[in-house]
């Protein structure tokens, strides 16, 4: 009885709680960084702030060097190869001047190394096997003063580093490697996972990895944390963390729904049925043409997909248009009758917009209702506009108003497509020019051809796991 | 200048009056009885009543006899040959008797004629090549105290007798016979059209029948009259006229929203292009088979129909039965996601319930969205339910909901109308055993077939006029 009782207070049985910390312990093992990998690390950021010190020697301006990011923290996964080191230049420097100092230290620290652009140019470049980013930024008194989000990150690692020893970086670990492991980890626009510091924080807040899933598995959205109490505003999402470095952001604002949904299944999973896959579980197997043909057969649905070639920029700019322009296609196809079940966008050398539908074709007539008869000029409008047409059955009265069943514009999704209504619809800019230049209609079983661009992505559409 | 003000004041030119005027004369002629009519008719009932009166006087109580309906109004339409003779008995009188004494004054006024049942039994029959009812009634102070509908009856006589003078009877008439070619006349429950009563009140109340189609015109429903100004009850319908002898009774409750549209499109028709053919519209030619297939490859859509024998009830028992079949039946394909474009239900020695399908067959999977994911017992239920479900996509995870694509029920639209899932839609319950005996499905051109007995009624459903 008193077991049982355990239970149903929710705390767990003896056995189930040995089990969970088994799984987390053999979990930590295999993605701690060993002595040898925090030793490179060391030397590695060690060797390069150096060289940034004696850069920044040789400039009008002071500067200091910090290092940022997970392996900053201490919560980095063993094999990650990140350095990211950002150099602190006064606020009052005008912009076009770190600009350029920024770009000659990054020089000096990574001389193979080449420049990038995200809210300042920076260096990315290689050092002894890690990927390193010299990043210039402002010092700032306050996270509340940034100039751009790069300024904000120093913060961010200032406030984990007074707060994360090494028993809870280890926890941190834990929840990023379970989130990579279900798929919901990163705050790139086309994952909109959990980022890095949103994992830090959470983990923070609960304690622990077993006590952030534990809460999580139990969330109510919209949920919200605060763990400075100092927010001071509203936001819509699922999930809230208000920054603790700045009490105007949401650390979740990019998370989408689907994420935290994920979260909270996996973590159920987890603490119902302990074990290490749900860490690392299996790449997709790419689908054959053949596996696309006979899933589209079985599903009796026709899948319809826009080809193009992929726009050239940068992941988190492209998913976002990719989004809009799947959505805008399929609230058009949905308007004209054919019904969609289901949308993906894939990305690679070509772009695609899938939707499946239900209803591939529609009658030759379609239903259009006029005004109620009682309004006079109107419906007598409507009545002469439509009385003469050859193609059109009516005007009738059905209830109080006229209705006609007038030719349909497009009888088949294809005809859609194919059309040069496709480009009316919402896009975005760089898919707009993108399709005006050229692209394939596929439709039904044509999909299979793009099995061998994107069997991974088909796989994962034509078999959803949560 | 002048005439244009006038025309824009809403008062016609000289020009189109004089045409309207023509087209009612016209048309007036052709449907005012004429004196050797009206002096068979006065006979006819002059004989009819004088049998009634010998009979009631070998009755062990007082009863009186009056003639009412269009007949004894003086505004029946030439050729009609309907004579009604309400025999009045004392409102004490115990129905069973009433009932008794009724049919044995029938029977003596019609001795060829047969028992029907109403609200009373009565007795219908021929006498001189008119058609004869004799109904008993209970004599009343007031229609507010009737014991059944018939009861009221002598009240609207009694109240138009004293209002409607010759001219009047004639306004009424090219109003009637304007109801008829349009299609709107008629309060049984098939065409739920103008009732004789209230086709006679409005157009006393708007003087003629000009003013009347004049201010049907302009209608904007709800419109109420109420001549006697002493209404108590609310009503919902799109036409009110309450009942100058009996306060609590909309005269127009059985009209449909479509026919008060159909009047004020024919009136405005009328009123723009004065005509006599719309007085006496050609009757639907009937469609053949060939016809029907055309009409149904041409409009791409897929007509399904279920047929059977039509139950043996009057017709205001049927038609209430079809109609609430029909919406039964086409609400559960609309359900299925078949997508009904019009209905139409037909009755003879059969009766079809006809749908119209936009979308006659649907993907073998179907979308069913399970609860939010944060709904935590809920949602481990349904999760567990379609978990291991072989024929279901997921469950996975869209938006902050679980989704699985399970296996639709039924594939095809002919499935589900062959299957016993038919019976259990909302069905007249003549119509539920009637199926349950045995029915046809017919889909596509197969309707085609119902050419032969409902030619006409499928020539108004393909052609529809307003």
């Amino acid at each position: 009885m008193t077991g049982e009782d355990e239970d149903s207070d929710g705390r767990e049985g003896t056995g189930e709680r040995e089990a969970f910390d088994a799984v987390t312990a053999a979990v930590g093992e295999r993605i701690a960084p060993d002595a040898a990998e925090r030793e490179r690390m060391r030397e590695a950021v060690e060797t390069l702030r150096g060289r940034a010190e004696d850069a920044i020697a040789d400039l009008p301006v002071a500067a200091d060097v910090v290092q940022v990011g997970s392996t900053a923290r201490g919560t980095w996964i063993a094999g990650d190869r990140d350095i990211d080191l950002f150099v602190r230049f006064p606020a009052d420097l005008e912009r076009d001047r770190l600009e350029s100092y920024g770009l000659e230290v990054g020089h000096a620290v990574l001389p193979e190394g080449r420049e990038e652009f995200a809210e300042h140019p920076y260096v990315t470049g290689e050092h002894d096997g890690f990927d390193v980013d010299l990043v210039p930024c402002y010092r700032l008194d306050s996270a509340t003063e940034i100039q751009s989000a790069v300024d904000r990150t120093p913060f961010h690692t200032e406030y984990l580093a007074e707060r994360l020893d090494d028993e809870l970086a280890g926890e941190v670990r834990l929840f990023k490697q379970f989130l990579k492991g279900v798929g919901a980890y990163g705050s790139d626009l086309r994952t909109r996972g959990f980022s890095g510091y949103l994992t830090e924080l959470l983990v923070l807040e609960h304690g622990g990895f077993r006590e952030t899933v534990a809460a999580a598995a139990d969330w109510q959205p919209p949920v919200r944390f605060d763990p400075e109490d100092h927010g001071i505003a509203e936001f819509d999402d699922q999930l809230v963390l208000i920054d603790p470095t700045d009490p105007e952001r949401n650390v979740a604002a990019v998370l989408s729904a689907d994420n935290v949904a994920r979260l909270q299944h996996y973590a159920r999973d987890l603490l119902e049925s302990p074990r290490e896959e749900l860490f690392f579980l299996d790449p997709t197997e790419p689908l054959s043409a053949e596996a696309v043909r006979e899933h589209v057969q079985r599903r009796g649905t026709t899948p319809v997909a826009v080809r193009f070639n992929a726009p050239d920029v940068v992941e988190d700019q492209l998913y976002p248009q990719l989004r809009k322009s799947l959505s805008g296609v399929r609230d058009e196809l949905d308007r004209r009758g054919f019904d969609p079940l289901r949308t993906a966008a894939f990305a690679d050398e070509s772009a695609v917009l899938l939707v499946e539908l239900e209803v591939p074709e529609r009658p030759r007539v379609e239903r259009h209702e006029g005004p109620p008869v009682a309004v006079r000029p109107h419906a007598t409008g409507f009545f002469e506009k439509y009385a003469d047409d050859e193609d059109a059955y009516g005007p009738f009265v059905d209830g109080d108003r006229y209705v006609v069943e007038r030719e349909r514009e497009f009888v088949a999704a294809r005809e859609f497509l194919e059309s040069e209504a496709l480009l009316d619809v919402a896009l975005g800019v760089r898919v707009a020019s993108a399709l005006k230049h050229d692209y394939d209609v596929l439709v039904g079983e044509e999909i299979a051809t793009l099995a061998g661009e994107f069997g991974t992505e088909l796989a994962a559409y034509f078999d959803p796991r949560p």
